[in-house]
């Protein structure tokens, strides 16, 4: 077996972690230059935030970018805490979601933006439908989608101004025109499924498949009936400047 | 920005997934040959079966071995519900299990033997320490270490022939000898991390590090002073089968 053949695929200046918060079934992702040292991280959890900087002061990376795919309504998010830590970072959020208080280092982000830190290149595409502000980025075969689809489903449009429709245009005319190779990483999964691929939920998502019409989606989507998540009334305000609790 | 390059790098005829059930917090993979249909799936969970079962379905994959890297002590293993579905697999686990009853369908593994399947080549090394029978798989610039290494941590020594001189050795001998970009993939993750490297244990790991003494290791390994795992009086038994459990 020629395994010296198949080191080399693997191995990158490029740093790629997924991480998991077990309590609200978040995933977080690093993304790093180990050349350069900078870094950027995509949806932190609060509680999972010492856990976070302890591994970038590991790799001593230098954090530039918190990058928000949306407002979350389940757990709050760790921005603020890691804006603490390392000072050279700012907050990247949709466009859409400006809070009225006069926040500092935040970069607001809308559709074709590019978000570039030495070789780390990430594409923004604003996904609306989840929530009004949600967003996408792209990056080196890999789409992180938030909550605008999951493995196998695709995020909830009952509150935050959610939208069936616009959901199903951000994911039929955005997500599904990238490569049909490229992976899938959400914000969340439930059973424990670490990624996906755009071909395999265009065969198998049992909401928005390759063929589903608006109308039927429009119609599961507006009969799910959910209880509204319990942090809801903590993590939107808090979320909305960066995950800053007031007491 | 140049989005058609790193799209090639990504997409492979090899599928790699990572899964993880919560509540024994057990890491499971499947490689699959996406042109011959062939896989493989490494440490199944008894409850996460039916989750597995699906995703082999929509590929339309034929499972041809189920690989356990050792006896495990607390949870069952998926092999003998998946054999049951899946008529043309078999079961591989360490040379060192073997069990006092005639089971059918069994691949006993000993250090250096391969596992070729169409594209699929995996690697045995006989990693002794956490329990006698441990192995791990080394494939295409990964690691799958069961429960010898764990990230920043190791699997426990003081049950099932558990060794802590011999963990020792397993790991600076055979794990560490591996290249340092080699991705290590564990059986376990208690912090939500879904991976590591040779590199970063050899830097990180506290137990096991680089420079780390055998005196030291042996030293805290025989001072950790843990409760037995919950189900070991089911699962063990249970493991040394494939997962049957006697009613």
């Amino acid at each position: 077996m020629n395994f010296t053949r198949t080191m080399k695929r693997n191995y990158s200046k490029l740093m790629f972690k997924q991480l998991f918060d077990s309590t609200s079934f978040t995933y977080t992702y690093i993304i790093a230059d180990l050349n350069s040292k900078s870094c950027i991280l995509i949806d932190p959890v609060l509680e999972k935030v010492e856990r976070d900087i302890k591994l970038l002061k590991e790799f001593d990376l230098d954090l530039k970018y918190i990058l928000d795919t949306h407002v979350h309504a389940d757990h709050v998010t760790g921005t603020s805490k890691l804006m603490e830590t390392f000072p050279n970072s700012s907050w990247v959020i949709g466009t859409k979601n400006k809070p009225n208080i006069n926040f500092q280092r935040v970069q607001y982000v809308k559709d074709d933006d590019e978000i570039s830190v030495d070789d780390i290149k990430l594409k923004v595409l604003e996904t609306p439908g989840h929530t009004n502000g949600c967003i996408s980025f792209y990056s080196d075969g890999r789409v992180f989608t938030g909550d605008t689809i999951l493995v196998r489903a695709c995020g909830r449009t009952d509150f935050q101004e959610g939208n069936a429709n616009q959901l199903f245009d951000s994911i039929k005319n955005k997500i599904y025109k990238l490569p049909d190779e490229t992976l899938l990483y959400p914000a969340h999964d439930y059973n424990g499924i670490s990624n996906s691929s755009i071909k395999e939920e265009k065969l198998y998502n049992p909401r928005i498949f390759e063929t589903q019409t608006r109308e039927k989606f429009v119609e599961i989507m507006n009969n799910l009936n959910l209880a509204k998540p319990k942090l809801i009334h903590v993590a939107v305000p808090a979320n909305l400047i960066g995950g800053i609790i007031s007491k």
